[in-house]
C-alpha cells in the first residue's frame, strides 16, 4: 500500500497553493499548518532548494472522534498535504494516505475514520 | 512495532511543554509547528478538551537529506511530540517512532536517518 496519492498539474506555485486550500476547505479541513521547506532551508542551511510546501490539514470532527479511539492519534495529526515544484511550472501535489498511517497504530476502530479520510483527500486531489 | 514512545510526568503543563522544547532543541530540533488541539476543539467545535499540543520538530539537516532520497518525505514532516494533560497534573509525553513511519516508504535508505532520529527523539524523553 502506498503512503501517498500524488497527482500533478502545471500551474504557478502559488496558485496551486490556493486551489488546494480551497479543495481542502470544500471537504471540510481547516488549514493548521503551513511549513515552507524551501524557507527553512535557506534560512537554518543557507542552501537553495526547489519550492516546497507542507500544508497541515484537520478536520476538527474527525480529530475529536479519533483521539477519542486512540489518544496519542496526535502524533499522526495534522494530514499533510505536500506540494514541491518540479521544472516548467509543474506542481506535485501530494497527500498523505491515512489508512496506511492509520494501520500503523493497530487500532481497528479507526479504520472506518481513515477509509473517510481517505476520500476526501482523494476528492481533494481529483478537483484541484 | 509501536508507532511511538510514550512517558509520563509530574509537572504543571506548561512547564512540561517548555522542558520537551528545550530538550528538542539540545538535540538539534528546531520547532516549526506548535498545534493546540484544545484550542481547536474549543473554537471550531465548542466542545471542551483536555490541555493537549502537538509539537513539530523538524532537525533540517536530517530534513533536507531525507528529501533527498524520498520527495515526497514532507508527507511525514515534521516529526510530532504530543503533550497531553491527564489527571492530577500527569503529562504524558509521546514522540514518534520514526521507524516505524519511514517503513511505510518501503524506502531502505532512510533506515539510517530514522534509526539516528529514533534515538535523538528517545533521548529528549528521557531528558524532560
Amino acid at each position: 500500500m502506498n503512503y501517498h496519492f500524488s497527482k500533478k498539474i502545471h500551474c504557478a506555485f502559488d496558485k496551486a497553493v490556493e486551489k488546494v486550500e480551497d479543495e481542502l476547505k470544500k471537504q471540510g479541513f481547516g488549514i493548521i499548518s503551513r511549513i515552507n521547506i524551501q524557507e527553512i532551508f535557506r534560512k537554518k542551511l543557507n542552501t537553495g532548494f526547489r519550492k516546497y510546501i507542507i500544508l497541515g490539514a484537520c478536520n476538527p470532527q474527525y480529530a475529536y472522534e479519533a483521539l477519542q479511539e486512540e489518544d496519542k492519534m496526535g502524533i499522526f495529526l495534522p494530514c499533510n498535504v505536500v506540494l514541491q515544484e518540479h521544472a516548467d511550472d509543474e506542481i506535485e501535489i501530494s497527500v498523505i494516505n491515512p489508512v496506511e498511517v492509520m494501520n500503523s497504530t493497530g487500532n481497528l476502530n479507526l479504520k472506518t475514520f481513515a477509509e473517510e479520510l481517505k476520500q476526501s483527500l482523494k476528492r481533494v486531489l481529483e478537483q484541484v
